[in-house]
């Protein structure tokens, strides 16, 4: 592998170097994970996008109503793992080893996310994700149903629907920038 | 067509039943554009989700630094076209007539991206949206020196990403409420 | 957008300049419509081609047997929009959004055939058309079956089936020829 | 494989049962041939239809100005092929062996188009057509070049786009139809 | 076509020159066919592959357990015409004539394989061998519930993703090679 | 993720029930290894097509003539991650980390075979093997030439495409089971 690939192909910015507001906000973070992961370095370019990125990433992630946070996580996997984004792969499957406290379940969702073997709403959730994830417009009712007839709520259907939506936002993001992930996401929650 | 097709299958908010906030920051836009559009009466249902796309949407849309707001709409428009995302090409389409000058550029651009005749600095904005929009995983170092042989800068290459991955979010909600645009957009600008 | 597009690729030929036969066929239908379609004045480089696709033409969409009219554009907008085929939406989106008496219906079916809500009927004949518009190898059996549940009849199915086979090729040669909508075409029936 | 498949999915009309003026025309092209091929079997049950298809036929494959015959074969064959359509090709690989008199060249170019190691001139041909066959919309200059650069003339090139069109309709008809090849074409020129 | 194509773009080693065991076991082949069939020749330049691939090649192919020798040459003709492998399709097309005594088959399963009207035994057979040809990830249980229900035991659905299997390298090989088809071959078994 | 999966949908076979020369043959890897691959388990059932495989196996990874180990175990792994094959992936991705010495590379080759950085020369052998992986009727000379350039002599490029052809069949036949990977694989090199 290439040696010495930098962080973003846009640069990145230190947490010493970012506005005051989101160094108290990721400062957190980074002493609580051992490190800043990437995506707020290469973000921190743009102040205001790193915010705006920040705010919906929290309003759809930080949150155990209906979809558990490892559920969550599943549909980042899956997703991510369908647009072949090493990043967000990387990143969160590092946190959805450690949520789902299952060191294999990554590896598999991320690679062959259509065909793996999960429990019943496990599968409802990523078959959801991935119908609206590369081809969104062939997302419709029958994929409603199958959602509704394994259980998910609308509300439930919304955040899989939002969480999808917003990593093909942050997969485009990191493959825009190919992003190198944090050497330490690699052996989290192995 | 069918008619009486909802706003959008989870539901809508009125201007008046959002929060505060959210009442005093589309309260002008609604005035200024003589309704409110759609997209917000259906994101409505999770405040912070709307701030959080409003805030991404401002920051990157209602720019002149680099791109012309009009080169911005072409990016959403070329991304909304190939994503086939009715809402979003009949409300941006509008935009894109208006900031373009131009009554028959969005149907072009929507329906035939690849194709349709640009001038040259058009053509490589389009096309390194579409390169990054729906097989981002093949997004490389090819696309940045087409785009830069074609005299972007690197922050008119990231405004270009970010608003292709801003819109890959939109779109995505737009397919999963089968958002409906409003009538009064349809012949805005024509 | 670039100006000063060409009709087409290929050049054109005027109502005058066309053999007497196509002159006599095509002036009352420059005189209803305000204008000669540019299709005619592509074609007509090759007068005997050009008098081969007319004939084709009104032998399948100039009937009410069965089909309506408005169903057969809507085959015609259905088929051109998955082949995103610029003049071919432009000039039959306008046939349509008269025929059919509804100004939006044209920019769902081209950008979304897929997706797009239409009465049941209408649905049954644009998924019959899409079955075989863009992988006529996956037509097969259940298509037919689909069609006749919703009530096709097989002269229906045949015209559905024909129009799109002959969309197919109108489609191709718009694409051969960068061919040109008419600037009328755009804004009429809106 | 299946014994007893009908001609025609919708039926077929013979010789003896059509119109006058397609019974004269047809007459001759039987006896030639030694049988009625199916196609004309099967669109005898439109008859205003088989004389427009007729006529575009003529108008493009009996003439060996600019192409050749054989050349236009291959067209057929190539776009048949890509289509997967096995009336076109079974009958019009018989007439491209007989044609090129090259008992093999058919299979290859049916079965692997891009890939079959034809002469230069062939090449430029037969990529011209498979880049207007499947994804016409991602037809564009860069073709027009590709052909240019190997000597095709304007009329070549728009004879070359023309036939792909028309067969673009040709192997769908077919497909609607589940057209049977008459058996006697199987072995022509082997 | 382009004459004097090379049996393979790597070379090839005639009979007399393989080692003495490869020598003993294809040369009863090349007496039973009047020739040796160019894959043998071409895989000769690594003789220890082409040991291996005789073995696996015999373990599937030379059997009338569970699934008839025609119904093996069937998935493979179906199989590497989905691949557009001219070499095995001509080759195998030639055996399958041959075993399922009917000259028209293979032309049908190669071409269309997906649309040909196949026997309810054969065409479950070739669907399952489809399912797992082009995007083996896709696979899953709902095709192996068709198989079953269509009456294949275990042992032969093992088969058909094992001949699948073994002619996805196959294919590769000859497209890797530009391996072309001995001449006898193409009128074999019409 | 689903517990208690079988190691394979048709049953797996210990190493004692193995006939004598596989057990002679295997034993040796699963005390080299600490346990047995359950590839080997699973193709077990089929004693001869097992043997062949090993033998195409040990053919083509176990030299360093030309290619080096990990170059060769970089092909299977770029192959697997193409075709989405769990099994391949994460037992191939563990000896690639160790070949490579490397312990991140697997997981960037796996997701993100097309943009990965990497060293221009192992860039190109999986180029090559791209190429040649999900649409083999693709492979012609511009990837031939593009291998070459990067200095690969034939012997490279054959063994490239050869490994890609038999893991082509191997990721087939992992789908095909639902191959679980052995437990001790997933932490490897890592």
């Amino acid at each position: 592998m290439q040696s010495e690939q930098p962080v973003s192909r846009f640069g990145e910015v230190e947490l010493a170097d970012l506005p005051e507001d989101l160094r108290e906000r990721l400062t957190p973070i980074a002493e609580k994970t051992g490190f800043l992961p990437n995506i707020f370095r290469a973000l921190g370019r743009r102040p205001a996008e790193l915010r705006a990125f920040l705010d919906y990433h929290d309003a759809l992630m930080n949150s155990d109503d209906g979809l558990s946070k490892a559920e969550r996580e599943l549909v980042v996997v899956a997703t991510s793992g369908a647009n072949r984004c090493p990043y967000c792969v990387v990143a969160h499957g590092a946190i959805l080893r450690i949520r789902a406290k299952d060191p294999r379940i990554a590896d598999h969702v991320a690679l062959d996310p259509h065909g793996c073997a999960l429990e019943p709403r496990q599968r409802a959730i990523v078959d959801l994700a991935l119908a609206l994830c590369r081809e969104p417009e062939r997302f419709g009712e029958p994929h409603l149903r199958a959602a509704r007839a394994a259980g998910l709520t609308d509300d439930e259907i919304w955040d899989v629907g939002s969480i999808t939506a917003l990593f093909a936002a942050s997969n485009r993001l990191a493959h825009l920038c190919a992003l190198r992930p944090n050497d330490e996401f690699y052996s989290l929650g192995r």
